[in-house]
Formats: structure tokens, C-alpha cells, sequence
């Protein structure tokens, strides 16, 4: 996306004013994030990220995000770390916006996920849930299953009968035979590859918290699953599967239960992808200043999913 | 704009293998500048910025461009300066794109511009034209009068008879009456606010040199006086134009033949991004990724400058 919030010189100054972070030296909209408005700031001080949230997200969530990070990140885990005004608030506003600063993480995402990727992201997601455990407040999951109804029902009527016959039935699927008391705690909901920095082969950060909840933890394993172990023609690779899986397990094995549940999740999962990519295609006027993501390879990675006999089907 | 062009990790890491300037570290696409990509490059060594050129630059126009920026930062001039590869070439090729990587400046262009930026504008105009008087490549200006009519026929039949019979006046009698023999040499034809960096209110550098060309020096300043010294309901600030005017006139005092030539000057370069602006706006679906900037701005500064009698107007 382009930066959505311009910001003047005059509201950046009094804002940074609050903070114990330097004068500005350098402030660049970057043209990554597709629900907020992001800017690279560079000060006397160090290099920081400046966010403004825009209204794809609810105001009401940001406590859970920023705090999140600040756990996350006093535990350890390579995150943006929410930077504190003088009086203690990570949340203020800019440019009319609810924005915070967090800290500037090095590294790239992976524009091409290969198979040494995926132990690491394995790894990482595994201890991150472990460093949720303790993490005092709750945000559930808005795009769950009972989520996914309203947004097929928001874009049926711009899709072919068969395609909204099939999608109705996974729904009816999933409200009967979606997995019951599964371990559940903090998961960042988003891992796709834009949202991983990797540097010197290393995973050097994760970022991207706006869809972090609470859920199953295997769901984040189940996304992780779609976004890392697919090929550009939607073939599964189940090398990058196993890797992927196996470096969760090193970190956080998976319970037996967790496994049992995985193919269904990982439905679960692409259906959810799909219908959101399918709601914003439909509303969202071509050429449009949002990328628009294709929602058919999701329903690609659904069907996969849907013929999965077992774990042996994910490499392992 | 959004990023035009994705790099890869792959293709990022064999560009940088060709220069010497250590390993990347993050590299962040912008969403600043109109005409080309730009990513923020962090490495091991510093901060930089790779421009891939789209297709709204002739390629055949880098090697003007990139030699401009290398001699007047040769000069002291504070621009961006071109990153020399191991072989020496500043010019290369990234994602299939001409690129080229350069230095990065400190400052933020001014959201707000007040008067106090109006002097150092001036004066870092007149030493880049001082700096630019022995640069030995030569590019005549595409976008001066004789460029203009074919614009305006581009765009005719979208717009309404009167504007069109004034803007037809207009052509006839630049086409008539241009001046003639002014002191010409290197000017950066785009001297607007987004391209002009201030830090702790002095300017720091200017950037974009991408409509740099052979032209009257006096007419740079005339593109000043359009993109600074106006306010937003479009009305003339004579107190603005007048800091320009004397910051510049303490580097490079104006001739008389160029004070005489001004008022027609600036109502030229008020018509020149008229045009470039009505043809983009009449070529470009609304919605789409690039911001269209309003034409009618630059009609309203045209006609002020049409009955401007004597330098006297603009505050001198």
C-alpha cells in the first residue's frame, strides 16, 4: 500500500516530544503493511518504526497488541518492542491516528521461501507460544470459525454457484466438526512470509502482531503450514512440511491431539484466508491502492488439505 | 506510489555482490516519489537508497542524471551521490530494472512550508545552478514550451471549451513571446517541497534529479516561486517570494534581462505542470495506484502570474 496518514513536520515534532528518543533526522512512508500506515523513522538516537492504525483495526485491541509485544519481547523473542512516552504510554496519537513507536528490527522477509526457512520458522513460532503462556490479557479470535460465515456471506452473491455450494459446505463442515479443547494460549495468527525477517540465513524477528489472539496453539502451526510449505503453483512441499513441523517440536512438541487435529485446521485455516482474500477482492474496486491477493490459491491449499489422510500426508 | 518493482533477496544479494558497501541488513521499499522505486538499504557499512527507473524514465537519460548528482556532490552540493560499483559503473541492472544505488541524506521534506524555508531554497539554487555551470553533458529540457502543445492536445477533448480556448491562448503566446538568451545551464526543474530536506530548520539536501536538464536558470527559479510561495487556497505570498528571490540573488544575483523575463517565466512553468498534470489527470483511472495531483492548482498560479506587472508583485 502507499502510506495512507500523511504526517507534518509540525505534529511529528510534538509528538516525539513525548518520547526520550532524539530528534528526527530522516521520516520515510514505507510502502509495506497493507492495514496501517508505517514509517521508518531515524533519530539522534537509533532507528525506530512509527506506526498509525488505520481503520482496519479496532482501536479497542491496540492495549492487547502493544502489550503482547512488550511481553514477547521482555521474554526474549526478536519483536518490535513498543517504545514508552515520558508518562508511561506506549499508545498516543498522531496525525488525528492512534499510533506507537516500537523498536527497528533487522533483517528481510524471504520474497522466496525455501526449505531452510522453515525449521527456523518452526522454531519461532514454538517460542512464542511459549513465551504467551503468561501473558495476562485476552483478545479472541475474531476470524475463527464462527467468523468465516459472515464474510461468505458478504461475497456470495459475486461468486458462481459452484464455487458458494463448496464453500457453504466447508462452512457446514466446520460448525459441526471444528476441534474441541485443544491447547490454547497466545498465537500471532499472520506468519506469512512478509511478517519474517530473516538476516545471514539467521530468523532475526517477527513482526506484525494486529492479528495476534487467542486460539488453538496447533492453528498457528495449521497457518504456518499454508504460508511456508506451499510451492508458487499451490503443489505441498512436504519437505518444507516436515522441517516446518519439526522444528516446532523441538521447541514445543506437539500433543497427540494436536496432531489428530492438524488437516483439520489446516482447512480451517485456508478457508479462512480464502474468505478474507475473497471478501476484499470483491470489494475492493480494481486498481485500487490495496494489492489485491488471490483468493483461488487458498482454495488451492483447502482442497489440499481436505484429501490429507494423516501426518504422513505432511512429511512426518 | 506504492512499490513498482519487488526485489528478491536473491537478486538483492547478487546486485550487492558488485559493489563494496558490506551486506544488507533491511531493505525497505518507500511509498514516496512518483516516477521510479525506491527502497532504504541498511547495511553492515550504513544507510543507503536503491532506485530502480520505471518506465516514466528514458533510460538513456541515466547516465545525465547519475553524472549530474556525481559532480555536484563532487562540489558540495548536498544530493544524493551515486554508489560506484567495483567496476565503476554507478548504473546497473536489479530485478530487470535500470538501478542505481546512492548515498543517503539526512532531513525531512517540509509537510508545512512556511517562509523560513523560502530563503535557504533560494540560495541552494543558485549554488547548484553555480555548481552545475561546468558539467560537461548536456539534456535539453522535454518539458519546456515546445513540449507543452502536444500535452495539451493529449488532453483536449476531456476537458471543457473555455478552459481549453484559454489554455490555446496561452500556447499561442508562449510559442510568440518566450524569452530568448537568458543564462542558461543545469537547473533541477522540480524543486517542490517533497524534494528539499530541512533538519533542525536548515536545509540539508535536496534530492530527485530526474527533470534536471539544460534550461534558463531563471526558470528553476520560477518553479520555486510556484511551489513555495503560494498557500493552500492557492493565493501568492509576497513575503515568501521575496526570501526566495533575495536568498537566491545572495548566491547568484538575477540579471536584469532575467528579472524583466520572470513574471513570464513562472507563468510558463505554472502551465507546464498544468499540462503535465491535466494529461496525467485525464490518463490516469481515478483510484489508481498513483496519486493524481489537481491541475487547477496550477491554473490558479498561471492566471496570477498573467497579470503580474512588475517584479514588484512578487515583493521586490
Amino acid at each position: 500500500m502507499a502510506v495512507y496518514t500523511e504526517v507534518s513536520d509540525a505534529e511529528l515534532e510534538a509528538f516525539l516530544a513525548d518520547y526520550d528518543i532524539g530528534q528526527a533526522e530522516s521520516f520515510k512512508g514505507i510502502a509495506e503493511g497493507v492495514e496501517n500506515t508505517n514509517y521508518v523513522l531515524a533519530t539522534t538516537r537509533g532507528q525506530y518504526m512509527v506506526t498509525l492504525y488505520e481503520k482496519r483495526v479496532d482501536p479497542r485491541d491496540l492495549p492487547f497488541f502493544l502489550g503482547l509485544m512488550d511481553h514477547l519481547a521482555a521474554r526474549g523473542i526478536n519483536c518490535p518492542r513498543p517504545i514508552h512516552g515520558r508518562d508511561g504510554n506506549a499508545l498516543r496519537t498522531l496525525a488525528g491516528k492512534p499510533a506507537a513507536v516500537t523498536s527497528f528490527l533487522q533483517g528481510m522477509w524471504p520474497r522466496r521461501m525455501t526449505v531452510k526457512h522453515c525449521s527456523p520458522v518452526g522454531e519461532a513460532t514454538a517460542a512464542l507460544h511459549l513465551a504467551g503462556r503468561d501473558f495476562a490479557m485476552k483478545r479472541p479470535n475474531a476470524l475463527s470459525v464462527s467468523g468465516w460465515r459472515p464474510l461468505f456471506e458478504g461475497s456470495r452473491r459475486h461468486i458462481d454457484q459452484s464455487l458458494a455450494h463448496e464453500l457453504s459446505a466447508e462452512l457446514d463442515f466446520f460448525e459441526a466438526s471444528w476441534p474441541k479443547a485443544l491447547p490454547s494460549g497466545v498465537i500471532h495468527g499472520d506468519l506469512f512470509n512478509d511478517n519474517v525477517f530473516f538476516l545471514n540465513e539467521r530468523l532475526s524477528g517477527i513482526i506484525d502482531f494486529y492479528f495476534a489472539c487467542n486460539d488453538y496453539l496447533a492453528y498457528d502451526v495449521a497457518v504456518c503450514l499454508n504460508a511456508w510449505c506451499f510451492e508458487p503453483d499451490n503443489a505441498f512441499n512436504a519437505t518444507k512440511a516436515r522441517a516446518l513441523l519439526q522444528g516446532y517440536d523441538k521447541v514445543r512438541p506437539l500433543g497427540d491431539d494436536e496432531r489428530r487435529a492438524l488437516p483439520t485446521l489446516a482447512r480451517g485455516s485456508a478457508l479462512r484466508f480464502m474468505l478474507t482474500r475473497l471478501y476484499d477482492w470483491v470489494h475492493t474496486p480494481a486498481g485500487a491502492m490495496v494489492k489485491r491477493k488471490d483468493p483461488n490459491e487458498y482454495l488451492a491449499k483447502l482442497r489440499f488439505h481436505r484429501d490429507v489422510k494423516s501426518l504422513m500426508d505432511y512429511g512426518l
